[in-house]
């Protein structure tokens, strides 16, 4: 039995649920592993305090989640214990197949995505907690019946979303983020099984979408943001190149066993499935502190690109960046380089090796996913585009990144 | 030339710093370590919050410097342009000694105080910026004839605690830490050479020692805290201990090359004195991520006693404490013992190392130092305990830590 | 049926009650007229954002009530239905007895307390609400066998304080007066009938005392606050002299005509039982409006007394205030006249009018009342200064206020 | 000389003015009338909070003015003492032609704008503040020529709308009207003599826009908010009315003398001009007061209707609302009179009384006006709507109000 049973949640305050398996769960070595897991990856070079973890945003969204059953309960909605329980669960493990760096190293590490190993995570624990598990996971991929359960674990409006627009806003400080989590749970209901808001929280959840919008352009794709992680990702792309030559195991060295594993060996979702238990356990000993340890050790290394690289990184010497509506052209890049060379900002070794590209899209509102509904006071459903008098942004905005070394 | 001109902190909202040198330092690698270092080390395992760096400390103590370096001078307080950097310098670099997991792990890593390791940076700091370091160590060592510049550094009411009560009541969720930080600095002054608070600032001043004094017993001596810590620190002589056995290969394997530097020679003031350069190198690679790293390699090692405590560290399943007012008898502790032996908690192998003591003491506001002085309207200066007609709590409070395993 | 169900709080949120006939004693006139009562009477003087209504401190000491009810249920506390709705009440009703200002005008206008007034009012509400006002004039009294009722109402920790304090501090913007509330409520529990804090509360219970020491003499009890106070008083007691004067049809034609029947009447406790009807029907009639409207007129009237006070109070020209740890002199006061005839600040004709004497004193924990008690784990009972090993400062100050025109 | 140096505003924390005189105006009985009219009139029975006071937000407003100016001239933007001074004056007094209710009885009481009366208020004060007035004029009116300034009191990004926002959100709890004031103030700028923002700060101007819309719909033109103020209106009408009946004295002794005076005379811009003095100093008696103390005796008085209405508000029995996107027809408003009939809500006496109907719209962002500007780091200035990559909602909303009494 667990007695740690109260969370002191600087956002929410005082927090707790009401099931004690759900305790039990937080409990595992896969949910603390998140503690070494955090939100907003390399953001904290941009927003200092940005330094919170998974864990702690799955607490939140946790707590989201029992304040929307207890509403829509008192409203009439049947939600069984059972489903209580699964749809708290199916939220608490949301993100732990996360790994180090969340987004920025999707599919680096692993070949496959981190909802894909949730999923297998969550498999690996049904013999712990049996039935629980298998009602959690119907309701993540949305396999049960009441798909409004679904739509709170995994929407346009869920309590995942909820949570880390609350959360990175709180965190970072920028207050474009701060939304009304509280009045929209309070307005939520459910019709035709599925999830509405009923109209008097219209306009928070209109605030809600351009909070989101102006989150991802101000906080999640910034500038700098975007580059350190293009930096990251450039350190592990040239370490896979060097792992296949004849100094892997000089490399191999310089890592942390599970990260060396992953980067030795390239899992996908096959090798995955026919050694979950070994893969799974593996992957749960990989995070964050790992890709530090790797990058001190190889800013002292023998490769000069990932010498640059990780020193650069660990002491914050961030490229600069420039975005761009269209792709970036060739001449473009070329005409960057000269300038590197000519101001000797970068020798001819690396220059290669010094232009790092991406590409970045953002929708707040996609309308080709499920919409969101209001529950008018007439007791009609209609979709949130319809009825709202307000402008809602529903285009899918893209940008090209260039990022280079500064040039002094 | 740096451009990230402007920090968003989510206590103090927008800041930034008036001298160009200042950015110059916080670019540093010694001072971007400080990243890697959290301010309150485990205590996230009580306040999952409380993930906020050293760096993050660093940043916002030095925004209070400049405000009251702002202040005072607009109060006709003389401070030059080469002073107001130079006290600057001292606030960033205060605690650019701490190593990781800071008070939990002092004295057991390096042998000598964070205090003594700051001196060493800043010394090692003067080939890079020359007289401004020369000043800044005179005022944090209290050498500058104007004693309230170190006041401000290093006094019972100086920008470090005003920040850190500030910051980590913030990221804890702690409303008992919330300080009138700001309508402290307004009310400062200087009278013959020293600070004083103006009498329109006494509340705040009170209500400060009583913030920091309950932070002490509710957040930094919290008694989970304390069980983790001494756990941790049981990990590390341990680790010493197996070092010099035949087996020290092997430890010294699972271990990050700085940690183990640091284990297997144990550096004192002395050594550090004779070959600084080299060391302070050395300590500035040594970070948290270490500990995390070294942590789960030995949580799956051959020693029982290092794989029982690493692996529940990370796990975070910490011991019960109890804390006691007198010192823990030896009978006591044999009947912890028995218990566990009886309800086969532990095995015999173990039992000896089970048992983890400590002792912690607090005193909010400390009558043998320099005492905090009040300005009266009629422009007396008196010490605060005599001028307040609220109680000032002067006392130290002394408590024995007793922590074991849980018995379910 | 009202359908007004969710009261947006800036301090708490969302809020709702779960009784539907609060929300019809909250639409009463009685209640509504709350609205005209400022919470913080003249203190908007210093700080301008301390305006908020005794209506809004209402509905907030209602919310904190509605959560302790729920905590204590949890823990297994017997609380019928009728019970919660009376002491839901006993909080909603427990301020209806103030007149304008409150404080600094109770005994003034009517030589009752406000409690008297409560109870009359609670009585005159019987029809329409029957035995749940029976009940909860039961509780308000503690005439219900269930005391831990009674104190959530009133007492050293009741939820009237708990919400003015962080209402009070929310408002003027003061943080010595942000206190742990939602911690204390968790930690809300019933022993021998009695309520009780567990022992994980006790810090901030030890931090609530200290806020509300801080909080009368930083705000409540701020100098400039007790000088308008004063100079109201004395507005009220010259009126009262002149009412009785051959010009008392004039002096009564300046004041509304709720305020004139109360200053021309002095009305009693013995009054008040004979015609209770009438004079609380009268009373309820009677808010800060009316002396608004009074001060404006009389700022044009024919006594220079009253003139001179009524627009310095509109207008914000307060006077000079000392305060004194004894008792002021007759000799002091004399000096003060010279001084101000000699500066011609005031004339000879209102120099016996312009002196303004009170004494104010507050005590944060009264050890002489039912003392509040803490729960320790091993289910022991113990007073809170017996228990806390922090200072619980428990003496009475008293402060003498010298108040007279400022010399320029 | 004021001694009043430092307010503690709740929202921005210790807030001082560099310039003497400001104090000196502040202190004036026409800037502290404004503590006797609300920010936000009718708006606190639907937000309790919101009793906040045109005072508190002028202070704010001249807070954000005095930062706004400071970062201007950090980036060498020039303006001299005298014309800080100015526009801070101008900003002091934007709202002081504010009657009571302010937009709800705008026209009604006296038939010019509010801004035309500040304007008669600040010329009045010529005599006393000379020639910073004078420029304080030419700035609030656009007649100076340092557009900018102009634009910090009065444009679609100016002091006043941003102190506002955060105010009304403050104190209503309403956080979609949350915006990043001080990241918009931090990026202002001046090019071309207009006051630009840098492209840092798009995202927060974006936010902001947003935010004014959804605080109109959410809050200024909240359904509640808007009968109420109908049925304020209706008071005033129907006043009008039966002033110019046989029985004008009659209701003219249950006026406050400052009311009655307005009602029984209607000034217009003509009258104002002709008798400049005299008005402006009866104007500026009246106050909020005025209205709660007329409505309290006309509760009581022999119409009807009146009576009706006056209660009615007193009490907060406010009338059903619905809000449609065309007029409303006489069908429509038919077909509720007879359901009032036939549920017995109002008798025939008043049936044609109790129907109340009105238009609001609100345009978050207008184009037709003088655009915001953007400073792109390519140092070109482009239109908002030009550059922002997110839409801008630029349309006018218009909305028609149905009123009557809620049906049993």
């Amino acid at each position: 039995m667990n007695n740690m049973k109260l969370f002191n949640d600087p956002i929410y305050g005082f927090i707790q649920f009401p099931y004690p398996i759900l305790y039990e769960i937080i409990d595992h070595p896969y949910v603390q592993r998140l503690r070494r897991i955090s939100q907003m990856g390399l953001s904290h070079y941009v927003y200092p305090g940005a330094v919170h973890t998974r864990f702690h945003h799955t607490i939140g969204a946790l707590h989201l989640m029992t304040e929307a059953i207890r509403i829509l309960r008192s409203k009439g909605v049947e939600i069984s214990d059972d489903e209580a329980i699964a749809a708290s669960i199916a939220i608490l493990m949301h993100d732990i197949g996360h790994g180090p760096f969340s987004h920025a190293l999707e599919g680096e590490i692993i070949h496959v995505s981190h909802e894909f190993l949730s999923i297998q995570f969550m498999e690996d624990l049904k013999s712990n907690f049996g039935k629980h598990i298998e009602l959690a996971l119907d309701i993540f991929q949305n396999k049960h019946q009441k798909l409004f359960l679904h739509q709170l674990v995994s929407s346009q409006l869920d309590m995942d979303r909820m949570d880390y627009l609350s959360r990175d806003s709180f965190f970072t400080g920028v207050v474009e983020g701060v939304i009304g989590y509280d009045r929209i749970i309070k307005m939520l209901n459910v019709r035709n099984n599925e999830l509405v808001v009923e109209e008097k929280g219209i306009h928070s959840v209109e605030m809600f979408l351009m909070a989101r919008r102006l989150m991802y352009w101000q906080v999640y794709l910034h500038k700098t943001s975007v580059s350190v992680e293009n930096m990251l990702r450039k350190v592990i792309r040239r370490l896979k190149q060097l792992l296949e030559s004849d100094d892997s195991d000089y490399y191999s060295s310089l890592l942390s066993p599970s990260l060396s594993f992953f980067l030795c060996n390239a899992i996908t979702a096959d090798t995955l499935r026919s050694q979950k238990t070994d893969i799974i356990e593996k992957f749960s000993k990989l995070d964050e502190t790992d890709i530090y340890y790797s990058l001190k050790n190889l800013s002292e290394c023998t490769d000069e690109v990932l010498r640059f690289y990780s020193s650069s990184i660990l002491n914050r010497r961030i490229f600069k960046v420039e975005h761009h509506d269209e792709p970036i052209t060739i001449e473009q890049i070329e005409a960057i380089k000269s300038k590197l060379l000519k101001t000797k900002t970068v020798t001819m070794n690396i220059i290669e090796d010094v232009i790092l590209l991406s590409e970045e899209s953002n929708i707040s509102y996609n309308t080709k996913k499920e919409t969101i509904k209001i529950l008018t006071k007439k007791n009609e459903v209609i979709p949130i585009t319809q009825f709202s008098f307000n402008l809602i942004d529903t285009r899918l905005i893209n940008k090209f990144f260039l990022c280079y070394p500064k040039i002094y």
